[in-house]
């Protein structure tokens, strides 16, 4: 499998956001020498630079950043030279006001932290392009160039603006996706309300109103609203591809449960990267980094870059607790284990000022003798070693549907519960599959499904009619579908889908959910089986659909709750509640019985998390979350992937151990 | 009794909320067959059209609307023609953004829901104003023409707009209200904190000050607004009177704790109509419910319309639970035995998008095969047996009294206790009467106290010396009278009324209030009783009152907490904190013991509701909010108002049944 | 000791908050009877009466006050005479909107409550010099005069304003601070996330921006805000002082826990004075304002005023009690006991109308024969035999030193906790030592410390090298410290000391901490003592102190908690955490021990707090918090202050009593 990392580092990408404009030039004599005993080998510079680089309009100050890309040229060590977009300088807000967002209720948001612009801004997009131009011809063919790294977290504060910039660009984003206000009209149930525009100048985006706003407005101006970001990054990407055409280019993704939709901007990177930044003082932390890491890997069946992470503690939650030892490389080898090809820290050198003076980094307030430098430092010399393992994938027989679009729609207002959380949603038909050892792919509703034998689909509220008849053909042709409550219900513009619920899925289930019947607040019900439904219940009129549970409890006892329905070469499962975790794993259970599933590996204690990597070589990751020693059983005929070493078949892993199995392919 | 249904119908009015426009016009072929299969008399048409009938200003749509009309008129369906005034068009707010309401904080509050106007633009009033009197002119005479629908739930969204506009009318209304700067700065009493106006062009609107606004102010403001609305109602009225003097006009009611002063606006609806939206997750609902019927039909004394009411859920909740079988059915004749002429939904066939996409209708996205479609056709068959009902009343004997004013001033800022919820308060003091049986009227400080033995005053926080002087003389001449602490405090502009608590009332009462005691956040106080009083408690100082129970805990201990003083031919009950519900039923079966005040009907199971209408016959509604079957006795000499079948004196009531027993007058 | 009221009035003042305007003229008739009886000898006067004073700019209408001072001269009572600009009249706001204040968020902040002013306003500032100029002139002289009373309440509902005036006056005090934007580039640290300024015009208020904001800029905001608001009190003081020269100048300091730094505004005062509301429903609100009272003192080493407080209930709280019999009294002489000269109320007659209507007054709505009249009159009688008391001082070994810019700062965003509450910290180190009757004074980092044996600093997280070195000198030459976790972090612009925490503290404490483990919400952590500590936890590397106590669980297992190192002739002890009431009383008890200091008085019963003052004798105040009697021990040769019997060594103390003891100097 091709690698960016192997084809443009010759090694593992390992190292840091570097800051270097934040210190006196000489401590770079020291930060090289510091970087090259710690393996780094790529770091990222220049993020937050434009005030520095661009101090007025149009005049240009780079002398210093020439001098560091010299230096690290020098010393063997890449850059992933930022585009420095994410943050403008305060003269831009000074000189044009109108570049700042706005909330839905009006409130501006002023510079003084980061990410203060409209994305929709003319302004700022002929400043930001005027800057990136600029960079690239001057360091265009520079050795230390190892990769583009555009902007910074798109709209990980800003995911939307509200502007009255804003507002025309959403016109014109409508003008072109409904060809003219009947379009709209027609999309957006403009009857409804006396919504109805006599002419696309009358649209607005959906700013605070007096009581609950247009579904489908609000759907639209969020996928507007990622539209314009990803427009940002075209922008950007395309000047840099003109200007160095061999120099692949990447944006770092933020967040779990992103506020854009990553996989509209897939296809626009030449590498996915992510920041991932889970959270010590939550046990179920390494269960939601691992649905991300197994999304990141699925964007495009390929090896990604974990661009930043922790060394130890964060500083913006309320709360900040440090990695413990041992739990940084453990955190990190996970996303090795996931597909990574790169491990990064923000950042390296510490800021003793500013918003993140708190933020760890591989060089603490205290200096390189602290432990999250001493930690780093040798992590970096295992991963030396793994260069073998760049290029290679991850083969899933499972997928998880997570479609970004209906997960915001089904996160919106006026629906039968509020408690329709897109993450809970997702982690509770994830979280079995991680605890079994099984290979999973995040997808999108566009993947190729045939590739899989079981489809979990947790939410798909919104579902067009071509998607819908993909998953009935999907089971049709013999796939397994487990399909959870309140999917299939509208089509993509939120309009419903009338005749039955769940409309497009009924055939294919077996069975037509005649009502909903949301559950109060923290409202659990009894099942047949003994287990307990959460959020939802629903009144099921099975038609062909076996009952796996019934509802024990309140007005619909004695009603389905869970059924399987044999359909085509395939099975479907559907449930009308969310089972708690056990019920959810038997549920599971039998879907992959059903689908010839089998985990990576069997037989695992509790709290080890198994991964694979395959390329001309199996590389099997087995990583004890727990803080106590545990016996772990390694299949015959491995060697340790970081000593070379032979390993038994039972092998002593230390609490937050980490071991890497090498194995010939089967 | 006259009766606005009787007379413009015929029969019992049963419907929904009628919106083809949303549909192509095709489905209303289906509709009308629909309608006449469920007994559809009445239908409410057009109340969010105004963008489709005016697509733009002055050019009027109204071909279609032709054909809904005629079509139910050639079907026998009448129309409860609505304005179209609630939700503008968006080219109202494109061309005339001052027509969009503020709220306090400035917030621009957007086009893209519904009632998005501010009450005092004049823009919107002419807008309003010449599509209604377009309106009328074109449908004077139409055979389907029922009565006007104005508007719609005035109030619910936006009760208060503090935009600039409203600043103007504002000064306008004080102006006219005071007479001068001078009377504005002496009831608003300006020489506290330097508010004192020297003209009063200087006045705004109570918009977020830096700490506590002026409670006159903000109390005068709420009555602005209420009557700003109240004026938006009488332009369209007077135009409708003027067009077509022989037609009803009516707007809907809200919420049982209204935005607006419903008692000053009923003299000028023909007929009081109430939307009604009960949460079946709460099981205390039906009493919140009988509440709201007991006021809506003490406002004119005659029957009122349930103009909306959801056929099973709502969409609008945090978590929107179904009606359950019968539950519809059981809560509509709740309606109806508290004097409803009237059983309509919103709506009737259920919107493929929009926001209220997943409120339930008469015609489900299912389709009429739906449980709601048959259960409110059902119902539809039985209300049509009601004929004989329309235009009876209630004769109550106890009033509760419930004054808007008050309320809005007892839940403002700065005062002993912010727990002094207006709804909770009400609700304390009606539960036990609902309990047990009692026929209420909720009436409003002017109300005619002279026909009731009983009169409980919950809180009755603002009165000036003319209402206090009745409630004395009501007692004077032998009424009853149960008052609840934090009453007569104050004057109608928020002046405390100087000499002792409560002023106008410590003669009538024996006793004075020394010092208010609220306890703190869910605090409960001990009573030598052995019951607790909760939210409040104060020092009463005896003067004739005979004391019925004292606090037992605290610093208040010995000291009394209820009392009953013998004056003129009556007896007053005070309570100086509020009991809990045995207590409170102990308290109010005392008082309805010396008024001699009996129940409807004695001797009923627990969750068993009993109400009375009262005509040429009386017809006793048994309600059944138990999911079990109970055996109900039944006055003897009845027959079953809806199958005319002979009862016996006990009789087996299903689960959620009703039971309607007709009865000759005694 | 100079005593301003001895000096002024020749006796204890006592008094009120004399609002004459909002009634008519005859009352005052009555007020004078009834101060004179009450033994009243100093009233407020004028506070909220610019709209009355000032009806239109530059008309004045004072002969009303004219009357007022003249009644109040005649009646041998002071008046301590408001300069009115707290509150400006409507008309200001009218004419001038741009005098109105905002918020971050941009909301404006209306009038219609008070200190409806941005005060960096110059149309505000110079309408207030010109109102104050007439006053002070024409009251220059007058026998009434006692005291100036500047504006009210500084900064107590708009600390900061976020306005576009207040922006350019930031940007002023900037230029003065920073001397041009290079000075204030380092200061900020603005390289980070591309803040770097190019000139000062770009510099904007800390506004709602996309995320954390620049803490450096947050914290000199509201440096910048403290210092406006000191500019306009300097702005008055100074026409007062020109004109009026012999005429003390204060105003009243509010709430515990100051929106404005205090110690920075103390020099300019000729005598603090504080306005002091404890909350009855909260058992721990003596010690809360114990505290205040011991800062206020310590302002100035002198007596200060009690200004406000409450007869007995507020009204601002969200549920207000009264003050129980007795206990106004005994809060009374808690102020007196740490070292007020004065104890006066808000107000003197209850208003009838406005926000404050339900404050209680020394003349209530009822009338003098209630309860409040009766208890503060008679305690007036009382006070007025404590002349000899006036100027007294208090000797205390102990200071605790709390740093208004460091107590803002740690309560920023973005830190390793959102728990270091300044206020909780503060409480929690001076909560045991106010139980065991220690002498405590709380000063500021500016304060002389040679003067304590014992310096307690619950948080000083920004240090800057000179306050160190002091702190350090100070144990070094011998004194004891205890100092707790999360101090000497950073400096004065909230930039990180380098080389490892706490940076300027290393070498004093023994200790070095390698990493911060703050604890997750509501965490506990066991310590090896048997006690447990909250919030934090922190990895600490000794190097020279020894441990007194270590954690017993978690990660930090076995690591020092608590510990204690000799140094120079001193011992400074610190905490890695924050031990419960017992843990903390038993730390500050082995501290007390090295330190040599003893409590006021010993053998104390539970519940009676002691303080004792110092001028020719010593008065000796034993506060009964108890409801119930006790007995208390009395020093030989005591005798009552009050009634100057003689004492005996064991007295009985009734609940909420007070015992005076007077001695002679030791």
């Amino acid at each position: 499998m091709s690698s960016v990392v192997r084809d443009r580092l010759g090694r593992f990408a390992f190292g840091a956001d570097y800051n270097p404009e934040q210190w006196p030039e000489e401590v770079q004599d020291e930060d090289v020498a510091l970087m090259r005993a710690a393996g780094v080998s790529l770091v990222s510079v220049g993020i937050f630079s434009w005030a520095v680089a661009e101090p007025e309009p149009g005049r240009y100050q780079l002398d210093w950043l020439d001098r560091v890309l010299d230096r690290l040229a020098a010393n063997g060590i890449g850059a992933c030279l930022a585009t420095m977009t994410a943050s403008p300088p305060p003269w831009l807000a000074h000189r044009h006001p109108e570049t700042l967002p706005r909330r839905a209720d009006g409130t501006l948001l002023s510079p003084g932290a980061r990410q203060h612009y409209c994305p929709s801004s003319p302004v700022y997009r002929a400043c930001a392009a005027e800057l990136v131009e600029t960079l690239a011809t001057r360091y265009a063919g520079h050795p230390a160039l190892a990769m583009w790294h555009v902007n910074n977290e798109y709209g990980c504060h800003v995911p939307e603006c509200f502007c009255d910039v804003s507002a025309a660009a959403f016109r014109g984003w409508l003008a072109e996706r409904y060809q003219g206000v009947d379009g709209l009209n027609e999309a957006w149930s403009t009857t409804f309300w006396s919504q109805r525009y006599h002419e696309l100048a009358e649209v607005r985006p959906p700013r605070t109103a007096p009581t609950f706003p247009n579904p489908a407005q609000v759907l639209d101006y969020k996928r507007f609203s990622s539209h314009a970001l990803l427009e940002c990054f075209l922008l950007e990407k395309e000047i840099l591809r003109r200007v160095t055409p061999e120099v692949p280019v990447t944006t770092n993704f933020v967040g779990a449960w992103h506020r854009i939709d990553v996989a509209s901007w897939a296809p626009h990177l030449d590498v996915v990267s992510y920041d991932s930044y889970p959270d010590p003082h939550d046990p179920d932390t390494v269960v939601q980094a691992a649905f991300a890491y197994d999304q990141m890997r699925a964007l495009h069946g390929k090896p990604w870059l974990l661009l930043e992470q922790a060394p130890s503690a964060v500083n913006w939650r309320t709360r900040n607790a440090p990695k413990a030892p041992g739990q940084m490389r453990l955190w990190s080898y996970q996303a090795v284990a996931r597909g990574a090809d790169a491990v990064m820290y923000f950042q390296w050198r510490q800021s003793r000022g500013g918003a993140e003076r708190f933020h760890s980094a591989m060089v603490p307030h205290a200096g390189p003798s602290a432990r999250a430098h001493r930690e780093t430092a040798a992590l970096g010399a295992e991963l030396a070693r793994l260069e073998p393992l760049l290029g290679s994938g991850t083969d899933a027989s499972v997928a998880l549907l997570a479609d970004w679009c209906s997960g915001w729609a089904v996160q919106g207002s006026a629906l039968p519960s509020a408690d329709l959380s897109f993450e809970d949603t997702n982690l509770a038909h994830y979280r079995p599959l991680w605890t079994a050892g099984i290979a999973v792919d995040v997808v999108s509703a566009q993947a190729d499904l045939s590739r899989y034998r079981l489809l979990v689909v947790p939410s798909l509220y919104l579902v067009d009619q071509p998607v819908a008849a993909r998953l009935v053909e999907y089971v049709r042709a013999g796939g397994h579908l487990v399909l959870s409550f309140f999917s299939g219900i509208a089509d993509s513009a939120d309009r419903v889908h009338l005749g039955g619920y769940p409309g497009p899925f009924r055939e294919l289930l077996g069975l037509t959910v005649a009502e909903f019947w949301p559950l109060p607040a923290d409202g659990v019900i009894a099942l047949e089986s003994g287990g307990t439904g959460r959020i939802w219940s629903e009144w099921i009129t099975p038609a062909g659909a076996e009952v796996l549970d019934r509802f024990a409890k309140g007005e619909l006892t004695g009603l389905p709750a869970i059924t399987r329905h044999a359909f085509g070469a395939g099975v479907a499962t559907y449930l009308g509640t969310r089972p708690d975790e056990a019920g959810m794993a038997e549920v599971l259970g039998r879907a992959l019985a059903d689908a010839g599933v089998e985990p990576v590996l069997a037989g695992l204690p509790a709290g080890v998390e198994v991964a694979e990597r395959r390329g001309d070589q199996r590389w099997l990751f087995l990583l004890n979350h727990n803080t106590s020693e545990v016996t772990v059983p390694v299949p015959g005929g491995a060697v340790d992937g970081l000593t070379g070493e032979p390993l038994g078949t039972a092998e002593r892993l230390a609490g937050r151990g980490v071991l890497v199995a090498r194995l010939p392919l089967a």
